[in-house]
Parts: structure tokens; sequence; C-alpha cells
């Protein structure tokens, strides 16, 4: 089978165009406007500022709070902690381990959002909360998702999305999720082969599957950077292969979020194409069924 | 002798009022307004965009660009390199190293506002160049200069400014110099002894004088965090006591500056507080000429 997007292979790197469509089977019925589906299509994002209500965040919010106040979260392969002060960075697979967020992935506003775009049922590939606290958060250098999930989890095709909610107010100080408008157009092959059990490291600080500067540089120029701000509730759509990071936080304003990646029931996970064991089921389900439209 | 601004000396850290006016002299003659001068007054800042013109901009950062080619300029104790990729990350003491550096510390847009705030002449107490790279610039942590600078300097009073020349555009995602509003009425005392030779770390990653977090919310909360945007050649003026920082930048976008610290003739350097030796005069000087209005 020809792989059509190669990375982690050349020794240079290389952009290549994207062959998938970004909406799919348009027409799907869902609860965006076709001027949103057009937006997402075009800069490979969409913000809807307070999709979730302010007392739906707070609840939400409360239910956080409790469960990493008990400190078995932390012994969970799941919970991923800050290199340096060891503090609680995310919590992965959050849609089966607790029953909000659960519920939030199975929330019309998120899964028929997912569905109109996809074209078809979707999956919960991955999901987490992003707990980026204050004074010491990190930054998260450029990555296309999609790069990371085909080579190291064999995502076949460009037909999966996340959606980020966010949880505390997103300011332009509090080091917000910044995307790349039109890079989901692009796909950049990075150099460098995987190594075995990558992923280990690659939740704290990615050294594989990183753009170059020259890349980035490109694709800077063709769309400019956008970092959406908005109030808690507030929900970032984007495309598998949209470029997106964040700097550094050291305001006193956390920045949380929960995350939900959609793919395509049709664009399953195969063999990974570094050639490497799959990643966990936590990172990278290979058993998700479809979510329903209520639970 | 009773020293007012105590640091690094208790177990516990303190807000203390500061004792100092900020404007000094008020009445001295200068460029800036009534306006201009009551809000640096209020806010511990005042943002000036386009102070300096597009086309001085140009002048001096191809100014600066030829100098930094030069290999030479890396050798010498004022350049300062990133800990990690070794890139030139800032230069000292360039208002005596370069002619173009020397005329701008002189230009009277800098000069008298600096007269006008301190009310007396003025010296340079520090200067240099910040070459925050795209892609690599690291954050910088919260402090007041004026901690340091008493303490390890032997600053006597708060009667000192900094001003910050863009040399590049400052945009919200590109890790600008964010500041505390009001921060400059409270003076944080820190905790931790200052070793010897704290300085030649001090200057890549800052982990004495280092204000706490509780002290830095009551900041924040009391007047929010500000981080001015503009063009090439936009100006920040900002007291000596005012807690500013800047997280990390991973676009493409340097950002850089020319930082000029003016302090008045009547507030010269004593023996630090710390009991140390004092810092090299590229850093601190006690030789410091009073600025004169034209060179």
């Amino acid at each position: 089978m020809t792989d059509i997007y190669p990375s982690r292979i050349e020794t240079t790197p290389q952009l290549i165009d994207r062959v998938d469509p970004v909406v799919h089977g348009p027409g799907t019925p869902g609860p965006l406007t076709a001027a949103q589906i057009e937006a997402y299509d075009r800069l490979g994002y969409l913000a809807v500022p307070s999709l979730v209500s302010a007392d739906e965040v707070a609840a939400i919010d409360a239910a956080l709070d409790a469960w990493t106040r008990d400190g078995a979260v932390r012994g969970l392969s799941e919970a991923i902690t800050e290199p340096s002060s060891g503090a609680l960075r995310s919590i992965f697979r959050v849609h089966d381990l607790h029953p909000t967020f659960h519920g939030l992935a199975a929330d019309a506003r998120l899964r028929d959002a997912a569905r109109q775009i996809l074209g078809s049922d979707v999956y919960i590939h991955q999901s987490r909360v992003n707990l980026k606290p204050g004074f010491s958060g990190r930054d998260f250098y450029w990555h296309s998702d999609f790069e990371t999930w085909h080579v190291e989890d064999g995502m076949p095709r460009m037909r999966a999305l996340s959606v980020s909610i966010a949880l505390t107010q997103n300011y332009h100080v509090n080091g917000p999720l910044m995307l790349i408008a039109g890079s989901h157009r692009l796909y950049v092959a990075c150099v460098g082969r995987t190594p075995a059990d990558h992923y280990k490291a690659s939740l704290k600080k990615q050294e594989y599957g990183v753009p170059d500067p020259d890349s980035l540089r490109t694709l800077v120029e063709r769309g400019g950077i956008d970092a959406p701000i908005g109030p808690p509730g507030t929900a970032v759509f984007f495309d598998c292969n949209t470029m997106h990071g964040s700097n550094s936080n050291i305001t006193p304003y956390p920045r949380k979020n929960a995350f939900f990646v959609y793919n395509s029931v049709e664009n399953r996970l195969l063999d990974p194409f570094c050639g490497l064991s799959p990643r966990p089921e936590y990172i990278a389900t290979r058993t998700g069924i479809p979510v329903p439209a209520h639970r």
C-alpha cells in the first residue's frame, strides 16, 4: 500500500498537497451554519464563543476539580505530569473515565458538528483534559496532529477533527491555542525516524514529527497565526492537519480545556505507518464505538 | 543605614508599600503630555506607539544586523546566549559599544522623557538589545528590576526607569512584554539568599529575587496584565519597580528590542544590599556620566 502522507522517512522536509477533502460529504445535516462550514473549510478551524454556557462550564469544572483532588487519578497511566514540577498536566481517555466527559463527548453541539464535517458516523479517537497551570504552563511546539496519528497510530486519511472546549477564560496572555490559518491544506513531511515507545516522552516534549522552520515560515506567510480568545465555554473545532501550538503561560491564569478528537468510522486505524507497535488505547483507540445521539 | 526595601532576607514573602514617588519633581519640562505623565504615574508604564519612525527603526535594525553578523560580538562578555541553542539572546552596554545605540540613548524623545519623569539629570544604568528569536524564544519570568538592582547593585531608591524600543512588530502571539498595571506601588520582598556571582546564571534563568505566586496573584487582581502591542518603533516606558515578564515565542516572528535604563544622578549606586561584591560595570555601571542633550 502506497503511503500518500509519508513522513519521518526522507532526510529533507517536504510540503505535500492534501489529497483529502476538509468537509466530507457536504450536505450532512448538523448544527453548523453554511457560513461556519465555509470558514472551517477555508481556514482549517472554527471558533465558537460560548458554545457551552457559563453554567455548564461551572458544573464541568467542579466535577473536574473533585476528580483531580482525588489523588488516585495521578496513579493512572492516563495521567501526564509536568517534567519539572510534577504538576498534573493532562488526563487522557476522559470520555471513558468520567461521566461528565462521557456526556460532553455525546453532546449534539460537538458530536453532530463532527458528523456534519466528517460526513459519517464518528467515534472518539482520543480525549483528554489539559490543565495548563498558571505561572508554569510550558509551551507546546507547532505540530499537525494528523502527522503523528498517521505515522504512529496508522490513521489512513485526513478525516478527523478536534474540538477544544475552554474551561477557563482564554486571554491573549495565558498561552492560548494558536493555529496557522490554511495550514490544513499542506502536509509537512518531517525528518527523523520515530524511536520505539516514543509516546512516553512525546506527551511531555515532542522531538520527532517536528516541522522544520522553513515549512512553518511558509505556512505562516500564507495564512497568518490566529489565537482565538474568549470566555469559558468557547469551542475551537480544528482539522486534524491544522498546524497548531501554544506559548508558555507565566500568568496566574490557568488554561484548562477539554479536548475530544472525532474520527470518521470510515477512517479506522491501520497498522502504524512507521512500522512500530501501536500506541496504547488511551492515546489512540482501535476499539471505539460510534458516539450515539443520546446516552 | 536602614534598608527601606529589604528583600531575600526573610523566610516569607512580604508586600511593602513604595516609599518613593513615581514622578519625581513634577513640573520638569519634557516631551510627555500631562495625560501621559498621569497615566505613567498611575499604571507604572506608558506605551507610545511609533515613538521612533519606521525609517529610523529600519536604520537601527540594519546597523544591529551588520554588527551581530560579525562573529566578534559573540566573544564579548556583554553577549548573552540561549542556554539550549547557543543563539545570541542579548548584548549589554550597547550605548557604549555601538554609535547607533549611543545616539538613541541621547535622543530627546527618550532622554528628555526620562529627565521629565525622574526630575533630574540622568545617566544610563544599563542598556542592551534583546534578540528574542523566532521559534525558540524562551519565557522570562515575572520580576521587578528594582528588586535586583537594589539587592545586587545597591540602587538606593526607586528613581529609575526603563525604555524599551521595539525593533520588530509586537504581536499578541510573539511573547510581548507583559506588565502588571499598578504593581509599581508595592514592593515584593522575595525569599532566599543571593549566592555569589549569581548574575552569570540569572541573565539566562532567574532563580533568586523571584516573586512568590500569592504576591503575583494579588498584584494581578489589583491591576490586571497589559501587553502593549504595536509596530516597530513602539516605545514602552516603565518604572523600575513595575512587575513585568514575557511568555515564550514559538512563532516565526522574532522579538527584538533596544532597552535603556535611565537612573537619576541623585540615585547613584551604593554597595549592594545583599553584602556581596558589585556586579560588572556592563550590567550596572558605577561610572556613568549624565546623558547630554546632544552628542
